[in-house]
C-alpha cells in the first residue's frame, strides 16, 4: 500500500488554506479552489490576468452537460463505434479582473506580494483571498476578494473585490474582462485520445460592452448548441468611480472602472457572472437570459448571495458531517469535509445532467458521465441529499430514449443500454472493449435507483420513472445471455467487460450476473408495485413498451438459474470464466516506475492474460450484496482478490476498505481508509490538477458509514454493523433515511442512535452471534446499544 | 450453400475471353486480365486514355513491397497500436497509348469498334486484344496489342501494338504516355479505414521525356522510398513514322510517333515499360537503372521476351496443370486454370517481399501480406514451384528483426512474434482484437517452413533460415501462456483470437493451441537437425539468441501438457473454452441482405457472444493434422462445425470440402469444391473487381489435390488417399517432390503413379482398412493399384 504523504494545506477542518502562492503549485490549487453548483463550474484560476502554460495551469470554465462534437477517427472502425465525440467545453472566462496603479496592472507572477492568503470556506462555500500588492513606486494596496458559484441561482458566479489603499490617496483602473478566445486542453494533455475541441469552438453570436455589462452568446460549430454569458460589476461606491469605459475586442471584451482611492478607506465592487445555454433556457434569447440573471443578482445583492450560500452549504453540513476523536482526527476530518464538499458542489441538480467523474473541475475524461456517480457518488447523495440523488437519477430517465436506440444499435430487439460514458445520453466510448462492453452500467443504474427509493421511500419515483428503467435494463439482461446446457442450463453472459478494466471481454464476470441478476429481480418487485399502486402506469408500459407477461417468467428463470463463476477447490467465485487459469502475475517483470495504469506501458493483450485485477470487481459485488453470501465465504474471496488485485484505479481501495470491515479486518480497513481520505487533498497521485477523482471522495464517505459502521440496505431494512477503528474514541456521523434524518454515535463498546428530526424508524443493529436486534426510534430520542 | 453462377466467359481450358466490351464489367474485368510477375503487377485496364471513375474502373500498376506510409488515427490508442500505416501505393501508368486520326482519337467508350476481343491467355502469359475502329469519317483501322509482365526479366512490362489501316492510306498519331497523376483509391472505397495514402503521394524527382523514352523518378511523402519507371517505343518500322516529338507537362510525359499507313499493312511498334524502386536497386540511381533494364529489353526484342514468357510459363503448367474428365471438367479446367495461373504470377520471388492478398491486382487489403500466404499458397507453391515458397519464406526470415521487435512490444521477453498484416514487416493491424491477438501467425509461417523443408528435402534452408524462425516463434509460445492448476496442469494460452474472426479473444483456441504444438515440435526437431548437421549454427544461434538449454526442457513439457478444449458429451473440440456457451446463432434474427461479413451490420459485441462461426478454424486443424485424430473424431468435429459455420470468408469452403473428403463425406466435397473453383471467374461475390481472393484460389488446388486425392505430408511421409468425385471418370496432377515430379492419376477405382523425372520417391497409398501400402516410384515407372 502507498504511504500516506505530508499534509500540503495547514490542517484545519473546515478550511483548505494556500499561504503562499507558488507557480510550481497553481495548477493542482486551481482543482483544490474549483467552485461549482453542479451547474456552473469554475477552476480556482487567479483574477488576475490569465499568465499559466499548459503546464502550470489551465482557466476553465464550464457549463454541466454544454458539450462539443467532433468527427472522431478510427484505425479501423467498428459497427456502432461512436463516430462523434462529446466533450465539456471550456467555455470565455469572465472572472478575470485586473488592477492596475500607475499603469503597473498586478500579476502574482511579477508583482510584489505580502500576506497571502486563499482559503476554501466549506462551511460557508466561498473561497477568499487576500494579499497586500506593493506597487513599484511603494504603494500598498491591500486587495481582498470573495468567489461563490451560487447555489441558490444556479446561473450565478459572483466575485466581490475589496481594494484598500494602504498607504496612499490616488487612482486605480479596475479592468473586468470578458475572454472568449478559450479552447480545450484535452489534446495536449492526452496525446492517445484522438477526439475533443481542438482549437477555438465557438463561434461568437454577439459580444457587447456597454457600461460594466459585457455579454456573450456563441454556438458550438460541432453540437450546433448555444451558450450565452455575461458579467457586470454592479455594485460599487459611485463616490469613488471617477469614469466607466467599455469596449470589444476580437473575442473579448472589457469594462473599465477608474477609481478614486482613498488612504485606509476599502472600496468594494461586486461583479455578477451568469453562463446559460439552450439546453436549460430554449425560450427566448440567452442574451436577454443572461442580462435577466445578472439583474436579479444586482437586486439581491452579494450580501445576499453569501448568506443564501451558508444556508444551503449548512443545510448539507448538519445532515452529512462527520465527527472522529482520535489520532489523526483533525487530518482526517479535513480531508472528510473536502471530499465532501466537492462531490456535493458538483453534482447536477436540475434533471438535465449528471456527474462527471471529475465533477466540474477539469476537463478529464472529456466531462463524461460513467457508472461511477451510480456506484460512488449517489449512495452519499442518497442519505444526505436525496434530491440530489433524484435529480441525478431522472437524468438518466430523460436519457432512456437514447438508451434505447444504443440497445437496438447493440443488437437487442427490447429494451436499454446506458452507454458507458456520455454527456447527451449517447455512447460516447470509443474503445469498445474497455466502453461499451461494460454492460454493467445497466445493473449499476438500476441498483443506484433501487437503493434510493428503499432508503428514501420515493414511491412516486418509482412509479414515475423507476420501474420503467429497471423493466428495461432487465430486458436488455434477458437478451444478452442464455441457458447454456455446457454450464447444466445455467444462465451465462458472454463477452462483457466487468467493472475491472485489466479483465476485459470476458465471459460470466462475477459481479456482472450478479448485478444482472438483482437488476432483474428489482425489475420484477417494480412491476409487482405498479400492478398493485399503479396499474394505469403498468398498462401504459406494457401498450408504449410493447411489454409482455411472459418476459416476467423469463427473468424469473434466469434469477433461478444465473451462473456464478465458482473455484471449488479454493471456495472462491473467480471473477469471470477464464481468470484462473490466466498467466500468474510477476510484479518483478514490471519495472516499479511502470506500476501504475499498465495500459500506458503495455499492450492489452499482455495485460488481459495475466491473473491479475486492476480494482475492487467481484468485491464490489460482495459489499453491495452481502447479504446473499456467508460472511466466511466473503472472507475468502476478499483473501483472494486481496492478493491479486493492483489497485491501479482510485474506485478500488474505499471498496476493499469496506469488505474489510465487514468481515472483520479492521486494521487493514483502516489501512485502506487512511489511503483514500486524503488522496485528493494531499494529492497522492501527483495528478490533482486534471481534476477531483470523484469516485474516490465519495467511496471514503462510505468506507465510514458503509465500513465502519457497517450500514447496509437490503430488502427495505435499513442496518449497522458498527466497528470503531482502535486508533479512535469516536465516530458521529448523519443519514436521512424515509425523511428522518438519524444521527449515529459510536464508541469503542457502545453506538447510540439518535432521531433528530422527522418520523420514527425502525434500524437493526446487526450481532455477529445474537442475530439482527430491530430498534425503534422516535424523535429526539436516543437509543444504545453495546457492541 | 451458394448456387453455382452462370459462367461469364466463354468456356475454354487455357483462354479467358471478353467478347464485348460494356462499362459496367470493366471494373471486374480489370481484375480479370490483370497480369503480373511477382514484382510488378498492373490491373487489366485498357492502352486508351483512362476514362472511368471510382465506380467503374481503377487504374493501378504495383511494385510489390513498394509501400507509403501516413500516421494512423485511433478513437483512443493502446500500446502497441501501429502508428504508421503501410500502403501498397499506386504508381504512375506507363501503359497508355492513344492511337489518332484525323485529330479523332481513339475511344472504347465514344469510338465506333467492332470484331472486339480480350482474351487472357494463360499458356503464354500474355493477354492480347484486337478490334476494329472505324473513324468517324469512315476509316478503319485494325488495332491489335499483346501485353505482358515478363517472367524473365521482373523490371520489365512489354506491350506490342499493331496498327492496319484496312481501307485508307492515310496518317495516324500514336502517343506513349507516362501519366504521375496517380493516388490509391483506398479511402474513396473503403470508409471504415482511416489511413492510406489520400491524394497523390510521390514527389517527383525527375520526369523526362526524349525520343521515345519517358523517365520517372518519385519519392513518396511518408516512407521517404524511391521508385523509378520509365517506358521507350523501341522498335517501329523507321519508314512508317514521319516524325517523333516529346514532351512534359504537369506530372505527366508523352512522346507522340507520328506514322504514315499504308492499307494492310500492318505497322508494329513495341513499347517496353520499367518499374524499379530502392529496394531492390540501392546502388546506383534509379534513372540510370531504369534506361538500363530498358535498353536489356530493347535489346532481347518482344519476340524473344514473348518467347521466353511462354517457356517459363509452361515449365509452371508442366508441373501445375490438371486434367479432369467428367461432368463439368471443362468449365472446371478454365476455373482452376484461372485460379492457378493468378497464384502463379501474383507471389514475390525475390526474398524482398511476400505475396499480398490479393496478389497485385488492386488495392484491397492495402496490398498487406498475411497468413494467407503461408496457409492457402505457400503449399501449392511447395508442390509446383518450390523455389517460389523457399523465395517467400525467405522474406518472412528476412524480417526476423521487426518480428523480435514485435515481441518486445507485446511484451515478450524472448522470441519473435511475426505481425498479422504488413509489408514492411511490421505490424500494421490497427484493429488488434482482429489483428494482432492472431498469435497463430507464428505457427502458420512455421507450419509452411516445415512443410516446404520435409516436402523439398531442403535442409540447408533448415539450416540458414528456417531452424532460427522455429526456434523464435516457439519461444513466443513457451511465454504467452501457462501451465494452468485449474486445468489440471495443462497448458493454456488466453486472449488470443483463433482463424475464425467471429470468435475473438478467446481462451484456449483449438487451432492456435494445436498449432502451437506443433510448432513447439518442429523447433525441437530443427535444433536436433543442428546438433547434428550444423553444431556450429546452433552455437551461433545460441549465442546471438541467448538461447539456454533449459528452453528445450520446456517445450517438451509444453507439447506434452498442451491443453485442447474438449466436450466430452459430444466427444468435440470446442473452438475455444467459451465457444459451447455462447448464445445459439438465431439465422432468422439477420435480415437475408445482411447475411454477409457481419461486422458490416452488427456490433461486434453481437457477433462475439454468438456461438457461430465466420470461417474454418478447428476444422483447418483436422485438415493440417489429420494425424493427430482419428477418423471418427474428426467426422464428429465436421458435423459439428458444419452446423456453426456461416463461411463468411473465401478461406472456408475449400478447407470444409478437404476435411469432407478425409472423412468419406464425398458429395459434400464435392459440392464445396464447385462453390470454390469459379468463385472468382464467375465472380460468386460480386467483388472481383478490388483484386482476387488468392486464399481460395490456392484452395481450390488444394480441395483437388488434399482433398479429392488426399495427399499428405506428415512426418517425413508422403501419402494419398485417393477418391474421385461421382461426376468424374479421372483426375490428373502433378506434385513435384523432393526435386522429382509424380503424376497421379485417378480414376474411379485405381490410381496410377508415374514419376515423370527425378530420383526415385517412396510414397503411401493409405487404405481405410489394411493400412498404409509403401509405394517405391523409379524413374518412368508407373505403379497402378485399386481403390
Amino acid at each position: 500500500m502507498k504511504k500516506n504523504k505530508a499534509a500540503i494545506y495547514p490542517l484545519d477542518a473546515w478550511t483548505v488554506t494556500e499561504e503562499e502562492f507558488t507557480i510550481e503549485n497553481n495548477y493542482r490549487n486551481e482543482t483544490t479552489f474549483a467552485l461549482s453548483n453542479g451547474y456552473i463550474g469554475t477552476r480556482g484560476t487567479m483574477e488576475e490576468a490569465y499568465e499559466f502554460d499548459v503546464d502550470t495551469g489551465m482557466e476553465g470554465n464550464f457549463i454541466n452537460g454544454f458539450y462539443e462534437s467532433t468527427d472522431i477517427r478510427y484505425g479501423e472502425a467498428n459497427f456502432g463505434s461512436p463516430l462523434k465525440s462529446q466533450t465539456l467545453l471550456n467555455l470565455p472566462n469572465l472572472k478575470e479582473t485586473r488592477v492596475t496603479v500607475d499603469g503597473e496592472t498586478f500579476s502574482l507572477l511579477k508583482s510584489s506580494v505580502r500576506d497571502y492568503s486563499r482559503s476554501l470556506l466549506m462551511k460557508e462555500g466561498l473561497v477568499r483571498r487576500s494579499l497586500i500588492w506593493t506597487t513599484k513606486e511603494g504603494k500598498q494596496i491591500q486587495m481582498d476578494s470573495l468567489r461563490l458559484v451560487s447555489f441558490d441561482c444556479k446561473h450565478i458566479l459572483a466575485q466581490r473585490m475589496t481594494l484598500t489603499a494602504l498607504n496612499f490617496d490616488g487612482e486605480a483602473r479596475v479592468s473586468s474582462r470578458l475572454n472568449a478566445k478559450v479552447e480545450n486542453h484535452t489534446r495536449k494533455t492526452n496525446p492517445i485520445v484522438d477526439y475533443g475541441p481542438f482549437g477555438p469552438r465557438l463561434l461568437s453570436g454577439l459580444l457587447t460592452a456597454e457600461g460594466t455589462k459585457l455579454i456573450y452568446v456563441g454556438t458550438t460549430m460541432g453540437s450546433a448548441l448555444t451558450m450565452g454569458c455575461g458579467s457586470a460589476v454592479s455594485s460599487f461606491p459611485e463616490e469613488a468611480v471617477t469614469e466607466i469605459m467599455a469596449e470589444t475586442g476580437e473575442m473579448t471584451g472589457e469594462c473599465i472602472l477608474s477609481l478614486n482611492l482613498k488612504k485606509g478607506k476599502p472600496v468594494i465592487l461586486d461583479k455578477f457572472m451568469a453562463y446559460a445555454s439552450c439546453l436549460d433556457s430554449p425560450e427566448g434569447s440567452l442574451e436577454e437570459f443572461v442580462c435577466k440573471q445578472l439583474e436579479a443578482a444586482r437586486q439581491m445583492g452579494m450580501d445576499e448571495l453569501i448568506s443564501r450560500q451558508k444556508n444551503y452549504v449548512e443545510d448539507f453540513w448538519s445532515r452529512a458531517s462527520i465527527q472522529i476523536d482520535g489520532e489523526d482526527s483533525l487530518s482526517l476530518i479535513q480531508g472528510l469535509n473536502f471530499n465532501l464538499f466537492h462531490i456535493f458542489q458538483g453534482a447536477g441538480r436540475d434533471g438535465r445532467c449528471g456527474m462527471p467523474a471529475k465533477a466540474l473541475t477539469g476537463e478529464g475524461y472529456e466531462g463524461h458521465y460513467f457508472w461511477d456517480t451510480e456506484m460512488y457518488m449517489i449512495p452519499l447523495f442518497i442519505y444526505t441529499q436525496p434530491e440530489v440523488a433524484k435529480a441525478l437519477l431522472s437524468w438518466r430517465f430523460n436519457t432512456l430514449e437514447q438508451a434505447r436506440d444504443r440497445a437496438r444499435i447493440m443488437g437487442h430487439p427490447k429494451g436499454a443500454l446506458f452507454p458507458w460514458r456520455t454527456i447527451n445520453g449517447e455512447e460516447a466510448s470509443t474503445y469498445y472493449p474497455l466502453g461499451s462492453a461494460q454492460y454493467h452500467i445497466n445493473a449499476d443504474i438500476s441498483y443506484a435507483l433501487s437503493l434510493y427509493c428503499q432508503v428514501t421511500g420515493d414511491e412516486k419515483f418509482m412509479i414515475d420513472m423507476g420501474a420503467e428503467i429497471l423493466m428495461e435494463t432487465a430486458r436488455v439482461w434477458a437478451d444478452v445471455g442464455s441457458f447454456s446446457e455446457v454450464k447444466n442450463g445455467r444462465y451465462c453472459i458472454c463477452c462483457v467487460t466487468g467493472p475491472d478494466e485489466y479483465n476485459v471481454l470476458v465471459d460470466n464476470n462475477f459481479y456482472t450476473n450478479l448485478m444482472a441478476r438483482e437488476n432483474l429481480r428489482d425489475a420484477l418487485e417494480a412491476v409487482r408495485l405498479l400492478r398493485e399502486k399503479a396499474p394505469w402506469k403498468l398498462t401504459e408500459l406494457k401498450n408504449r413498451l410493447q411489454f409482455e407477461e411472459k418476459e416476467l417468467v423469463l427473468w424469473e428463470e434466469i434469477i433461478d438459474k444465473m451462473y456464478l463463476p465458482y473455484d471449488e477447490k479454493r471456495g472462491i467465485y473467480p471473477m469471470d470464466d477464464g481468470f484462473m487459469m490466466r498467466k500468474p502475475w510477476d510484479e518483478e517483470r514490471i519495472p516499479p516506475q511502470k506500476r501504475s495504469w499498465l495500459y500506458e506501458n503495455y499492450h492489452p493483450l499482455f495485460i488481459m492474460r495475466h491473473r491479475m485485477s486492476k480494482q475492487a470487481d467481484a468485491i464490489l459485488g460482495f459489499y453491495l450484496h452481502n447479504d446473499c453470501f456467508s460472511e466466511e465465504e466473503i472472507r475468502r474471496n476478499y483473501d483472494f482478490y486481496q492478493q491479486v488485485t493492483l489497485h491501479h484505479s482510485s474506485l478500488s481501495t474505499c471498496i476493499f476498505g469496506i469488505v474489510a470491515s465487514d468481515i472483520g479486518y479492521h486494521e487493514e480497513a483502516y489501512r485502506y481508509f487512511m489511503d483514500s481520505a486524503r488522496m485528493d487533498l494531499d494529492d497522492y497521485h501527483n495528478n490533482f490538477y486534471a481534476g477531483i477523482h470523484g469516485a474516490n471522495m465519495a467511496g471514503t464517505w462510505q468506507a465510514l458509514v458503509n465500513g465502519f459502521a457497517g450500514m447496509r440496505m437490503h430488502h427495505g431494512r435499513l442496518s449497522f454493523k458498527p466497528h470503531l477503528p482502535e486508533k479512535w474514541t469516536r465516530l458521529t456521523f448523519r443519514v436521512q433515511y424515509r425523511g428522518s434524518v438519524i444521527q449515529v454515535d459510536m464508541e469503542r463498546d457502545k453506538v447510540h442512535f439518535t432521531l433528530l428530526s422527522g418520523s420514527p424508524v425502525l434500524l437493526y443493529l446487526k450481532r455477529s452471534k445474537a442475530g439482527d436486534k430491530p430498534l425503534y426510534l422516535e424523535k429526539g430520542e436516543t437509543i444504545s446499544e453495546k457492541i
